[in-house]
Formats: structure tokens, C-alpha cells, sequence
């Protein structure tokens, strides 16, 4: 058990449950078109339908306002690629946030660079967040398309996507979230979150690769980004992954049934790991949404305790999560990802850290896994206000349903005993 | 046995290969994200390396020059957007053939709506073959890009793509083929061929949906479609879906291993099939390239037999597939996919043709698998000539791997009978 490899990297991609596994074989064996008019394409059919009602459900749309898509990345660049171009008339001005990921900030830039489009980006805030008066402020009649994630996947942090959608609609904006790190790890209603349209990939939440999907608001235009046979009610022409879709499927209604329960347990483990780690290795700051921002939004406020900065978590085993899943639940704004820690430790660098914690059997995350391969300072934490020697040993540590309390103990002895090495070869380097 | 049902609908998609299942289980249980730079990430990263080797091989491409996709459709929406839009300098003129599948000719239909580029549509002959001179009359200095298909999955006409691609390389356009029906049934060779991409999905040779590709002749500049994380050495951003990727691969490698074997055996099975269907079925046309003009394009002309009218496949028992397999086949141009039937046939409705082989326990195909729900004559049909009368019994029958002697016994029975049934209720509601 001791050589078991740890798992703390569930940002990069989570691994799939036992039920998903079983269902993707299975569809394996009954591989079909779909758009054929014989039983073998109709029972194939029947299962694409059936993973679309379990999506839906998830995220509380119609199955008819969900279209399949290949990965999250495909969603988005869909988004707004598909956003834009069916509403021209509307306006080119496009906003989104500093901290996106880059299939929505390099697409914005790509319909920039070809003309046409005009793109702003909102600032955050030491935390992450995008306010909302920042948003007001720079709307104009013009604006198309506002697109702001609904969680960071980096850093943890949960928007205020209810009031920016709103602000977004009061001058006639269609607003897209890029629900991606977040669907699966907290509560995702499209219609309590008012959103457009909402980006949700399977592997982010047990589920397989190749399967991911947007929602599109009933009746919100959207020109498609691939044209073909007309799959999808036209909107996403392609065969059909059916594999992977019922995985995903599944992997959907689990989440649902197992939410509440899946986001107290995760917290609680993700609470030890931090607080084991914030006792056990100096020059560690934690970053994210603190506490205090979620508990005065729900009108009880608490005073910080004194030791705790107001970029920090002060306040985890007040049972934040929980408490947040507990009540009908419409927008977790301010809140963190309930499985995610993102720390930044002085005098060691990511990429090292990744590396040493890798060959000592953990797995932890460098950043935003597209971007994992890139050794620069993460944007995220960049457009916080971070400096780049304080980024410089950033790392992502995110929990799964598969993580146990033997595991959380084990990473408080390696993490600290690996920063430890690193240091002193660190400093060993500065000497010589 | 007699109740089993038979599948004689691969052009669709083709069923998993047991070892391609296998493959794809043992992948699920590997789950990690190739751009993480920890083992786990590496050892994805791996399996998803070893499945290009293996997909490249297939077609003689070099590793780096293949960008895994999600499906043939995205391929060919990215090979046509993506080379007119990183070809800008050379010109807006783009050819394509009439029997282009959907996800070709409706994505240029979109471009040149949006704006900016024209577009050429190449006739074909009654065979459904495009002529090399006429592709020669309509090229223009300022064609950027020609698009023919390396094989029409309704019809089976493998087209010369070698010598398309000659004509267009002499003016500087870039020449693309969608090979998605031909790959796995046909030898290809990216090289031979002279194409500078080339769309292919494992779905149409036994691997699973969700996985395809497009080959990029190295040097070709090309616009990705998706932005965002830079995966696939930039070409194509996402995370991969690595589950069907490795079983993509497996059954590249089985493609290759056993592909002359293959392309005689279906051949064998298809031309019992055929011959027999015209035997037992009155008003049965064959479709497709005749056997005469390979049989005179390799040198060795034969007469065609005085019953074998010239749109017809008249000496299938000769030997065609199976002899071209035997040598270095470089251009399959003029031959029909040893696999594919296209057959009209009088006084039937090709959708009740459809639905009533179901009931009988048969699946055969519509027409473009991609269509099949359109209830219209195939545009395919009508560019080869056909009138909407005679396209109005279209059946596609492609027999795979798994087909059985038996089985083509058993289909030579029942579609008769079926044909049957479908004429005398037609005479019955005519006369009444």
C-alpha cells in the first residue's frame, strides 16, 4: 500500500469511477450510427438519448438544449466562435476575464486578429474573482458576448456568474460560462445561473475523454462550428462518440445522486492536506477565494481570525462546502472548489516540486493542465497580482472521490520532506 | 444462428475489432492527461505516441505529420478552414468534387457565404468518377485548395487522386482527400498519393467513434480550428481522447497486418453478393466504377462481356481487389472499395427497402451514412446522373470482417423475398 501512487493532480483530469468503465465497454459492443434508421442505429440512438437526459439533468437543462462535443476546449471555441457569428447584428464586442482558460482567451484573440471583433478583458482580484461593477463598466450597447468561468480550475475559485449573467442581459448580452472545472464539483443549474450557454467536459468529473458538451439556452442563436450531416439538431454535425457520450452519461447521474455527499468529503480531506501543510512547511501561502468573502455574502458575517490574510482560507473547517451544498444552492460565488488547493511555497520552483513529488509518488498539478508544458508563470495568477517570484512555486492539489485519509497522510509527510530537499539543494546552488 | 442479425451496413460505421475493445478497456484504466508532466501524464502521453506510430503507419505517414481529431467530420471541417485560412497570400479559389461528403461541401458552402472565398464544384461521370482534365479546365492561379475524396463511401468509386493531386500541385494549390471511407479498405499511401492532407476516422475501419485524424504533409501550413491549450504540437488544442485514440491505433495496425488479406476476402464475399442479387432481383442495377476501367488502366485492357453494360460491375470475379492488393498499389483510382455494393433497385422505395430488411433482420444502409435520415435522392446519385426515378431504390450493402459466408446466403434469400413484398404492396396500392 505504501508504493501505491497518490493521485493529487484531479485538475489534469479525473480517473474514471468503476460504473463509467463498465458502461463505455458496454457501449464498445454495441457500436452503431445513430443517424442509421435500423434497429442497430435506433438502439444506439436510444443510449446517445439517454446519456443526453443524464447531462441535462446534471445541470438542470432540457436534453434538447444539450449538444454533444469532443472535449471542453471544442465547447468553448464553439461558444463563442458560434455566439458571435450568429448575432453580428447585435454588436463585435466581446468580454471575457483575465484568468480564462485559453480555448476561450485564445479564441477571442484569434476572431480578433481576423478583424471583426473587439475584445476586453475584466481584471480579477487578489482572489480570482471578477466583480461584478468591473463588468458594468465596461459593457457597451455593442457587446455580443460575455464569457466568464464559472470556477478556475487552477486556483479554485468560484465566480459570481448569477449577477455578471444578469448585468450581461440588462444590455441585452448573451453571457457563456465555462463551467468545465466546475460541473461535477459543485452545484451547476443553467437556469438559476441564467447563463446562455455553459461549457461541461466529461473527464473533468469521472467520466471519459472525448466526451464533453455545450448547453445553448432554448431559442439563443449559435451558428455551428462544423458543418456536415447535421448530428446534433444541426448543431454539431460529426458521428457521434456514443462510447464515451454514455460514459458520460453515467459519470453525470452519479454526480448528481453523489453531489452533496462527494463535495463534504472532498473538502474535508482538501481542508487536512491544508492545513497539515500550512503547519508543516513555512513560506507557504495558500490562494484562492477566502472564506470570509462566501460567509458575509450569506448575511452572517465573521470576523477573520488574526492570523488568517485576507488573501487566505482562513476559515475551511467551518465547513464551508458543506454547509454551501447543504440549502437549494444557486450560485457558490466567492466560494473555492471544494476538492482544490492551490498553494504557492517560497524557494522552490513548480516545475521541481512537480518533479520531486512525481519520483516520490504523488502526483500534483504544474498549473492549468492544457498549459502544463509551459514553464512560465501561470496568467491566473498573474492577472491576481501574484509576482513572478511569487508564482514561481505555485502548485495545484486537488482531491478525488478515489483520494483517502491514508493518502492525505502520506502527502503530509512527503510534500514537506520534498521541500525540504529542494530547498537545501536550492540553497546549496546559491552557495557554490 | 438463423435469428442473428446481420449487418451488411459497415459503410455507417464498422464494429469494434475484439483487440481494438480490449485496448480501449485497458485505456480507461490508464486515465491521465497526456500534458501532465508527472509519470502518470507520461505514461498516457505514451500509449497516445504509439497509437500515431501505429495510425501513421497505416497510411505511410511520419508520426509528427498526423493531428489526432475527434471525428472525420471535424478533420475535414479543419483541413478545408484551416488550409484556406493559413493560404490566404495564395488566393480564395477552392475546388471540390460534387460527391463530396456533407462535412466538405457544406463547409465551403459556409466559407464562401461568410465572405471571401469562391468556390468550383468538379462534375463526375455516370461511374461517379471526377476526370483529371476537368479538374485541368477549372484551375485557376489563385486556387489555393482542391478537396476530392480518396473514396465515396455511397458508391464505393475510388477516384485518382494521384493524378488530381499532380494537376493541382502544378499550379501550387494544396490538395486535401477525405479518405475516411477508403482507409482501412484500401491500401493508402499519403506519400504515393501526393496529398497534403489527408482525413481519415477510425470508426470506418473498426476502431471506436470519437477518435480520427488528419494528415499534414509536413511543411503545409495550416490554421488550427480550436485554440486553447496547444495540444498536438499546436494543431489541434484539447485534451485528447486518449481511450479511443489507442484503439484507433490497434486497429491501424490490424488494417495494415491484414489488408490484402482483407481486400480479397470482402471482395470474395461482396462479388457472391452482387452476382447473386442480380441473378434472383429483376430491375437490379449495379452502381459504382466498373472493373474496365482498372483492368485498362493497369495495362492489361479487356473487352468487357457483351452483357456487361458500362456503368456496371462486370468482372468482378476476376479478381480486381484481390490482384490489386498483390503490388505496390499506389493509386487505387477506378476501382470500387472491395467492401461496398451500390445497388438500384425498380418499383422500391429505398427507405422501405431499409426498414423492411430490419424487420427481416438485415441492416443495410440508406445512402450517405452521414444523410441517412434525409429522405431525399442522394447528391451523390444525381451528380453521377441518375434520375431522382432511378436513384429512388438506392441500397448500400458493405459487407466487413466479420461477415460470413453464411450470412451472404442468407441475405441472397431474404432481400428477394423482401423486394418482393415491397413491389406487390406498391402494385397493390396502385391499383386500388
Amino acid at each position: 500500500m505504501m508504493n501505491q501512487r497518490i493521485n493529487l493532480d484531479h485538475s489534469a483530469t479525473t480517473p474514471l469511477l468503476p460504473e463509467v468503465k463498465h458502461a463505455v465497454a458496454a457501449a464498445l459492443e454495441e457500436a452503431g450510427n445513430p443517424s442509421s434508421i435500423h434497429q442497430d442505429g435506433q438502439r444506439v440512438k436510444r443510449s446517445l438519448e439517454q446519456a443526453r437526459k443524464q447531462v441535462a439533468a446534471l445541470i438542470n437543462a432540457k436534453p434538447e438544449e444539450l449538444v454533444f462535443t469532443s472535449c471542453g476546449t471544442e465547447s468553448n471555441n464553439w461558444a463563442l466562435r458560434g455566439l458571435i457569428a450568429g448575432n453580428k447584428r447585435k454588436g463585435n464586442h466581446v468580454i471575457i476575464s483575465a484568468i480564462e482558460h485559453p480555448s476561450v482567451s485564445l479564441a477571442v484573440r484569434r476572431l480578433e486578429s481576423d478583424g471583426g471583433v473587439q475584445v476586453t478583458i475584466l481584471p480579477v482580484d487578489r482572489d480570482g474573482m471578477v466583480l461584478p461593477e468591473d463588468l458594468r463598466k465596461v459593457m457597451r450597447p455593442e457587446t455580443v458576448l460575455v464569457s466568464v468561468m464559472l470556477a478556475n480550475g487552477e486556483v479554485g475559485t468560484v465566480e459570481h456568474i448569477q449577477n455578471l449573467a444578469a448585468i450581461a442581459h440588462e444590455q441585452g448580452a448573451f453571457f457563456h460560462t465555462d463551467a468545465v472545472a466546475a460541473v461535477g464539483h459543485i452545484a451547476v443549474d443553467v437556469k438559476a445561473l441564467g447563463v446562455d450557454a455553459l461549457s461541461l467536459s466529461a473527464n473533468q468529473f469521472y467520466g471519459p475523454q472525448g466526451a464533453a458538451a455545450l448547453f445553448v439556452h432554448e431559442g439563443v442563436r449559435i451558428l455551428p462550428l462544423f458543418e456536415g450531416g447535421g448530428q446534433e439538431r444541426g448543431g454539431r454535425s460529426g458521428t457521434e462518440a456514443v462510447p464515451a457520450i454514455v460514459g458520460m452519461g453515467v459519470a453525470a447521474e452519479i454526480a448528481a445522486r453523489e453531489l452533496p455527499e462527494r463535495m463534504t468529503r472532498l473538502a474535508a480531506l482538501r481542508d487536512r492536506l491544508q492545513d497539515g501543510l500550512r503547519e508543516r512547511i513555512e513560506g507557504l501561502r495558500v490562494n484562492g477565494t477566502s472564506d470570509l468573502r462566501r460567509v458575509t455574502r450569506s448575511g452572517a458575517p465573521t470576523q477573520p481570525a488574526a492570523d488568517d490574510p485576507p488573501t487566505n482560507f482562513g476559515g475551511a473547517r467551518r465547513g464551508l462546502v458543506g454547509c454551501a451544498a447543504a440549502g437549494p444552492v444557486e450560485d457558490h460565488g466567492g466560494v473555492r472548489l471544494p476538492h482544490n488547493l492551490h498553494v504557492c511555497i517560497d524557494g522552490v520552483a513548480s516545475e521541481s516540486l512537480v518533479l520531486g513529488l512525481d519520483q516520490a509518488g504523488i502526483a500534483v498539478g504544474l498549473g492549468s493542465a492544457c498549459n502544463s508544458k509551459a514553464m512560465r508563470p501561470s496568467h491566473v495568477l498573474k492577472a491576481m497580482g501574484l509576482t513572478d517570484d511569487e508564482a514561481k512555486g505555485a502548485l495545484v492539489l486537488t482531491v478525488g472521490v478515489q483520494t483517502t485519509d491514508e493518502e492525505i497522510d502520506r502527502a503530509l509527510e512527503v510534500i514537506p520532506t520534498v521541500v525540504r530537499q529542494l530547498r537545501s539543494i536550492t540553497a546549496l546552488t546559491a552557495r557554490s
